[in-house]
């Protein structure tokens, strides 16, 4: 693949965005297009007639994930897909997902063209999906389809999971005509393209930032346990203040992110006192602990600081402690051929690039431990995700759709041999660069 | 007098006690009888129609404070009240202020008796009271109807004060009949006894607590104003944890507190965190503070300490501040020659006495800035108090109303003289023990 690399429909892409974003529009600018919702449905509704009228094989599969296919290459070819998803936050913006679809869509239309011209041999099948909730907005926990694609969740559990007006999952598939039977495609590889939720790249004056990382977070709720008495008679030395163990705790855990240097990140984002009046001595403080970091380590060992923080500081306000709930997302690393081949396709594009970790979750996360897979990011404004403001400029969007259909072209060109690929985009990359 | 001393009616005090407890009565041995609601309305008429028929003639200040007065020793004689308040917590006990009235109102009868049988001259006038809203469960503030008697707050402020539903103390007093025109009489001196709220009396086996000391509160409304950000991306340094700025106070206080060995009690009963979300970072906490102490000086100090904390805490959680309000009560005593008086009379009765200092608040407290008061407690059972399980064994509440009667008794003897009276009961004191 000495020739001219292939080029997106830019004015597809932001077409089919503009009309997308009609689906669920909030009139701001932003979008409510929860997963399951209406407004969701119609939104899928009108992207797999998209497929369809492009000679896609469209596939739902039994958690309701939309797949688009180019089966080109034959049953026994590789099969890299590639998308995001298309549901939404509750007040949320119009790239979050939707931008990482589209773009895999039009990078596939791009390859495909691009063969079509240079008579390229189609190699590896190549594919977009739509995954259903994502966000966990509405049914909790997030990355839903991704986590019951790659056999992390029980289909059922995922199918019973209820909003808060006590609607299923599998109720609102089913509404909206997205209960599928069909057999989901295996992906040999992943790729993923969004909107960075930083300013990383914006600060940077990059343009591409493939994800090496991603950060594991560790979710607890704890409950400080006390004695409910007056504030006014109890002598402080029997008191058993629930509200102050939970302060220790939560001064605590600050340093224990101190000690690491910028690696740990916590937080008390939630806590509650009870009975929460100003003159009693509460006897109940629930907090929601967090935990986040890039190394699975430095993780298990800030979980044991929290435990022995636990300890201390339940003994000193004199309570005692419950560790209500634990939910753990492990670190980990997305593949660093990806990340290569994402740097090298960028630098013959003639786009600088950073890398970056990704603290929040994304579908690539579940994905990156059954195949190859990353996340790469084009810029925000000002880093805003989740928000009407949202907002990612055209030439970003056109810049990273491009750089995902050099990347798939070069995955077809090698029949997805990630090493073979690497290796072929490197010359070009080094060629261009003499040239 | 040196003859034996007044005795009160112990079968009028406990039966006039279980009387006055069916208004209000929650079935359980409790009393929901709130300031100004038709069962406190019928709880006063009984007393009041008890005090005309004994001969008292009533009044009705303009707050609704009842006085029923035995003004016996002519207008230029001074005067001497005793009582509490019959208005009860929502769900209260039987005993709390009832008790001091009613025993006030046994004492006076016992000591206007005895001036009959021994031939005493009246030279002090009595006077029992039921002070309005001493609670503060329906109408803030608590103290309502002493405060205004005492001048420290304004009669148009108190009538003001509306209850939850919107109603005002001056349409409850009107309702019920309370809003009085008469003048209140002043008091010389003022002795008012109470079921204590704790289990100091109990546990030491004494009989009789003259409250030395009153204890201050100041009451702080702090928020700590920081930034919202998502727990998930954004670096450790750049947070404005206003949830952390309040852990770092919450812990200080309480060191503040411990470095002063149980004389300073601090606590932070309430905490609301913004948006209080698990993945956010609390943009606000607001915190109610308390400091407590018998000392004024160091209620001052430690006021200062907690400015100072306010500023180290949110400059370490790189926060900001605000106190949005300050509420002081004052810390005083109780005039020294009445807790003599009580011990003096106490121990001529061959009752054990302990000094004890009020931490919450009672009508005494607006009283002893005007003129000589005290509050005295007798035991309560666990010292329960504000619960329908409250209880005083009868012995106790007869046992408090005779030293009361006594107390009275003396006074009248000396024409409200404290120091000769004092003097007097000791003389007498010392006789009995010769005897």
């Amino acid at each position: 693949m000495t020739h001219s690399p292939p080029v997106i429909d830019s004015g597809l892409l932001l077409s089919m965005l503009d009309t997308i974003s009609q689906f669920g529009a909030t009139g701001d600018g932003g979008l409510d297009r929860q997963a399951g919702s209406t407004d969701h449905g119609h939104a899928r509704d009108w992207f797999r007639e998209c497929l369809t009228q492009m000679g896609y094989e469209t596939r739902v599969d039994a958690i309701g994930n939309v797949f688009g296919l180019l089966q080109w290459a034959g049953p026994d070819a590789p099969t890299v897909l590639t998308g995001s998803h298309l549901d939404s936050q509750p007040r949320g913006g119009r790239f979050d997902g939707t931008y990482g679809v589209l773009a895999g869509l039009c990078a596939i239309e791009a390859v495909r063209r691009h063969a079509q011209e240079t008579g390229t041999a189609p190699k590896v099948n190549l594919g977009v999906v739509d995954w259903f909730n994502e966000e966990g907005a509405r049914f909790q926990p997030s990355l839903l389809g991704s986590s019951v694609y790659t056999g992390e969740m029980e289909l059922a559990y995922a199918l019973s999971r209820r909003d808060g007006d006590g609607l299923s999952v599998e109720e609102e598939l089913t509404r909206t005509g997205y209960l599928g039977h069909d057999k989901a495609p295996q992906a040999d590889a992943y790729i993923e393209f969004h909107v960075e939720g930083n300013t990383e790249l914006e600060e940077s004056a990059r343009h591409i930032g493939p994800f090496a990382r991603y950060w594991g977070a560790y979710k607890f709720r704890v409950a400080m346990i006390g004695e409910k008495a007056h504030t006014g008679p109890t002598a402080m030395h029997l008191r058993k203040d629930a509200g102050l163990g939970a302060a220790y705790v939560m001064a605590g855990l600050r340093a224990i992110s101190d000690a690491r240097n910028g690696t740990l990140y916590t937080s008390v984002g939630r806590l509650v006192l009870e009975p929460n009046s100003p003159n009693m001595v509460p006897d109940r403080a629930t907090m929601f602990i967090e935990l986040r970091s890039p190394d699975p380590d430095a993780l298990d060992a800030a979980e044991n600081e929290l435990m022995e923080l636990l300890q201390q500081s339940s003994r000193r306000a004199a309570v005692s402690y419950e560790v209500l709930s634990v939910d753990k997302r492990h670190a980990g690393a997305f593949d660093a051929r990806l990340v290569a081949l994402t740097e090298s396709e960028a630098a013959a594009a003639g786009l600088a690039t950073l890398r970056l970790d990704t603290i929040g979750g994304h579908d690539a996360v579940p994905l990156s431990r059954k195949c190859p897979a990353i996340v790469v990011a084009v810029p925000s404004v000002g880093g805003i995700l989740h928000h009407p403001a949202e907002f990612t400029h055209p030439h970003d969007l056109v810049n990273g759709a491009n750089i995902l259909a050099r990347m798939l072209a070069r995955l077809n060109a090698c029949g997805g041999d990630l090493d073979a690929g690497l290796a072929a985009s490197e010359v070009s990359r080094q060629n261009q660069e003499a040239g």
